[in-house]
Formats: structure tokens, sequence, C-alpha cells
């Protein structure tokens, strides 16, 4: 059964999920996900459609038909899933814990049916596909009350978590806003309430000013190395227009962020020697006002602003990372820009 | 320059420490560390003390001199310190962003002389002495006023962020708060501002009577699964003594930590396989009252309960995670309790 159960001392939920293996000799050290290329039957590729779940969306050819070949990007059910949508979210308590049950999505957003191709290596009208996938998957998902998070992200290569090699990029959405994802609305919010503007509004303006944190600039996105990285080389994509959700961009303005998300991913991978990444989008939660709930986020369209963050795994995660929440970064962020500036420039 | 900035949008300070690594062809992935045993010259062996900075701390053999054989536990700085106690913590702002230049300190306490052991399978009292010298830095530094929180941990083999096989742990002393420790403080304190009751108190009663998560009980101490388990088998050290503060214990007290640490050691490494793992102290911080400092933590006698938290690596970690601060564990601490009560009872 899967759950969420509330760390009343860490202040966060967590989600228990044994139904993705459980016992000792479950577990190996991840390995490198490049040998994988060679399995002969990758359920990602195309004529392999009836190895996964039935498709949820597709983007394809006029005329072809759901779960056989003729897509470019396909979204599908997890198979092994953290969470899922048929269970349903009841709340309980267990003595001095808290719980409620696993109810929520998990997809897998295939690129490509290209085995051989990386997200970058796409060209940017497929790129702009990939990014409507996204969209539409978000979109449809904020009709399921029960969910209070939608949360896109990508992991590359298996020490950055990716189980298949095939590029795909994830969704999860949970009956709770995840932690830092809170962090960030409550932080932009109480900045709002104080002076009427958006925070992320305002950094981007200095850091423009500034220069010598932004890696590449186009007329509607920054490439920005953040302040105060978590990680070496850690790069987010922010749009200059304030808007709070990702899902309300329409094809034109995906059509837009396509090359810049292309550029961001193949002059990482060139820079580092194609390293394990993952990115995730910020974006605000689903609307809904609930009985009892006094979170829906009512002023979010003023105070959060969608962003990209895309963190390049080059650091091993140790002891003081996980016991103190304390993140130590061996490559300041200007001296990173830097090195990304001279990538960009020497190859575009 | 060593610096810790703040991240306005995250509410979390992170350590940018330009002197361990910089330009993008440092970085590689960690390899397994085992092949590092056949290193010719270990700095952490015996008769190897010239190539560590000079000792701070050891235990040692009547009559034998500092920075020379004859030690059984050493204390030295790390040579590649994320931060250093020679800076000073100057505090100030940049545009909307804030800094404090990295006072602060980083040692290594090598556990044995011996190259081919780890910690769990040291005898006791042996480990006491490791835990003695935990407990003397900790004092130590207690007196440094700019310190706001000592946190010593331990990272076994190189997925689990060790550099050097030979076994040790490390100290990091940091001018204000870690965020998870912070976070801990702050549960802990309203629960009992609430209750006047220790929330750890309570938590170790209810688990007693439970059962299903208690791994293995002493007079003194209980070695437990975490109802909320970020990680699978993820296994706590709680004593049943309210006590807020590890460096009060006496030397019989650490004397009877000992065993149980080893056990939890031990019986991690014979079901798991030997897997990477990190371990923390979790205990409070200095108590010094600050000119325009709030969070002296005035009330922590009574409110906080120290313990050991220890994080078998076995699962990567993926952008679920970094991105949304969201884990997701698939065994639960049930099962976990189950295999490791059952793997004592077969072994000791």
């Amino acid at each position: 059964m899967r759950e969420l159960r509330f760390d009343p001392i860490r202040n966060r939920w967590v989600i228990i999920s044994p139904e993705r293996a459980r016992r000792p000799s479950d577990y190996v050290i991840a390995q490198d996900d490049r040998s994988d290329k060679t399995v002969v039957v990758c359920p990602f590729c195309e004529g392999s459609e009836e190895k996964t779940p039935p498709e949820i969306f597709a983007i394809r050819r006029n005329g072809s038909k759901p779960n056989s070949p003729g897509w470019r990007v396909r979204v599908v059910p997890n198979k092994f899933p953290a969470l899922q949508i048929e269970d349903s979210a009841i709340r309980y308590g267990m003595g001095i814990f808290d719980v409620v049950s696993g109810a929520g999505a998990h997809e897998v957003i295939i690129e490509t049916p290209d085995h051989s191709k990386d997200l970058g290596d796409l060209d940017v009208d497929w790129i702009k596909d990939v990014l409507v996938a996204f969209r539409e998957r978000i979109r449809d998902l904020f009709h399921d009350p029960r969910l209070r998070y939608i949360l896109i992200f990508k992991n590359h290569r298996a020490q950055a978590g990716a189980s298949l090699a095939h590029t795909h990029s994830q969704l999860i959405a949970t009956p709770m806003v995840p932690p830092i994802v809170k962090q960030e609305l409550t932080s932009c919010r109480e900045n709002f309430r104080t002076k009427e503007r958006c925070f992320i509004c305002d950094l981007i303006k200095q850091e423009i000013e500034f220069g010598t944190r932004i890696i590449y600039e186009t007329r509607d996105y920054i490439i920005w190395a953040p302040f105060a990285s978590s990680f070496p080389f850690e790069t987010w994509i922010l749009p200059k227009r304030h808007l709070h959700d990702f899902s309300m961009l329409n094809d034109e303005e995906l059509r837009d962020l396509a090359p810049v998300l292309k550029l961001c991913l193949t002059s990482i991978k060139r820079l580092l020697n194609d390293p394990p990444y993952n990115f995730v989008i910020h974006t605000s939660p689903p609307k809904f006002k609930r009985p009892g709930q006094p979170q829906h986020w009512d002023s979010i369209d003023f105070d959060f602003h969608w962003h990209m963050e895309l963190i390049p795994r080059l650091t091993s995660i140790a002891g003081f990372e996980w016991g103190a929440g304390f993140f130590i970064n061996p490559t300041p962020p200007e001296a990173a820009a830097n090195y990304l500036r001279e990538e960009i420039k020497n190859n575009v």
C-alpha cells in the first residue's frame, strides 16, 4: 500500500512506495546506463508500444492509431508508479504520526521514438512538442481536485536516477505541495506581501544589470547561474515575462522556449562531457478552493514566477548534505557562468 | 574565497568553497573506493602522520609524541576544507542577496591506524575512543563564539562521498545552524511549548509500545527504523534518557553507546552487502547569547534530544528529490526493521 507519511521532526512528507522494490537483495548500486543501449527490446522504442501501459497522450502523425507506431512524443503511466491515480487520498493518524494514503499520478513522457537521441539532440520543433506534452498533462491533471501539485522532471543517465536509457521525462502529481516548491511559493508570497512586486522579477532585473551570472539572454528568457547555487553548474531558465503558471503558455511561447532549452542542454553536455543531470519545472499549484484547506494559493498569479532548474550531477552527496541540509558547492556560479558563456560563444 | 550565500527563494544557506575544485575537467563521476586500498601511501596510515596537517587531538599510547606513530584515534584539519577557522565571519549584502564569509572548521577524525578495518570492525573500547574524540572536538569548538553549530558525520565508501578509503569521520562547524538541524530544533521546541514534554521522549515511548519499528533495544538505547524514513533502511540510534547535548556524555556513557553503534553498523554491513552509508550526530548547538541574535536556543536543555541518524545509500537521488524535496522510499520501515531484527537474531 502506497502512502505518504509525515516526519514530525523534520517537518516534511515522505512517500513510502513498497511496490517499487523492497528486499535487501533488490538494492544494487546504480550502474551507468549507457550499456543499456545494447538491450535488444527497449519498451520506449517505436514498435514496442504494447510493452508500456496504454498511452494517456501522444503527438502523432495524422491517421496513426494510439499505442501503435507513428508518434513523435508519447505519454504513458509509469509501470512502477510511486503514486497511483486509482488510490484515494485518505488522511488519518497513527499514534503521534500522520498518514495520507497515496493518491497521485506518475507518468512517463517519452520524448522521441529514436533510442539514440537525447532531448538536447532533437530539433527545436520536436523539443516544442515535448514541452506541449508537458503542458497538456499539467492542464489535464489540474482537473483532479485531490492533487495539490504536478511536478515535471527529467533524470538523465543512471547516476541521476534514470532506470531506462531511452530519453524520457516524468511527471509526479501529489496530494500535497512538495517541500521545496512550497518553500519557493512561500518566499515569493512573503516578498510580494511586503513589496507588492514579484521577487523573481526583481531578481531577473538585478541579474541582467550585474551580468556576471547570466549565461545567455534572449528577448524572452535568461539562462542563469543562481547566486546561491547548491550544485556546481546549476543552471536555471527564467522567463522575463511574469507568469506564474507554465501550463498557460501557448504553442508560440513554447516554440520560443525550445531553442533556449536546447542551448542549455547542449552547452552543458559539451562542457561537462555529457554529465548525468536532473531538471525540474517549478510552476504554480492548481488553484482549487477546498473546504477546510487554507492553502489555495489565491494570489499566486502575482507572486510566483515559473522557471526551470537544471542540476548536472557532478559531485556526490555526502553525510553533511543529508544530515544537515547544507550544500557545499566547489564552483562559484560566476565561474560556472563564465565557462558556459565561453562554451556557447565558441560553438554557436 | 570561501563564503556562505543565502538562497532567498529556497530559504537556505549554501557553502561556496572554490578551493576544493573548480574547473569543468575537475569533475569526474565517483568510482568505488575499494580499489584505493591498493594505493601505496595512505595519508591516514600509521607512519604517514607528516602527510596530514598537524594533529588537533589524539588518543595515544603513553609517551608517544604528537604527529608520530602510537595513536589509536587522531583528529587533523581537512586538507581541502569547506570552511576554515582562520577566516572571519563577516556578514554583508550584495544587491538583493546576502553573504557570510566562510569562517568555520572542517576536521577529519581518523578512527584507527589500521587501513584494513571499518569503524564497525573495531572493538567496543576502540569505538568508545572514537566517540570520545567526537565529544572532545565538540567541547573544544563550543568555545568559539562565531560558530553556531558543530556537525559530526561519516561518509563510508566513495558513493557516500568518502574521498579516502581509510576509515574516518568528519566534523564541520558552521557560522549558522544548518537547515535540517534547525528544523529539528524548531519542531521539538514548538512541541515543548505546547506540551511541556520532549517530543522525542514521547516518540520513544510510543515506538517501544508499538514495537514494529524497533530494531534493537538495550537498557539505555533503541535502534529504530523511523516512521517516515526518507531512505530504505534508514536507522536511528536514540538514547532513552533525555539529554540535549551529545558532548555532555561521560566516558562510561560513551562506553555504553559503543556496542550499540557497532551492532548497528555490523548488521547493516551484513544485511546489505557493505553498502555505502552516511551517519550524522544531531545534538544541540552551542548556547552563547549573542547581542542582536535571537536564536540562542535557551530552552534546548528540555526540548531537544540528541541522536544518531544512519542512511545506507541504496537508491539514487533523482530529479524528484532535488526538485521537490520529496523522498520516495521503496522499503517501509516496518519491513526494514524486520530484516534487521532477523539479521541480528541470526548473528549475535
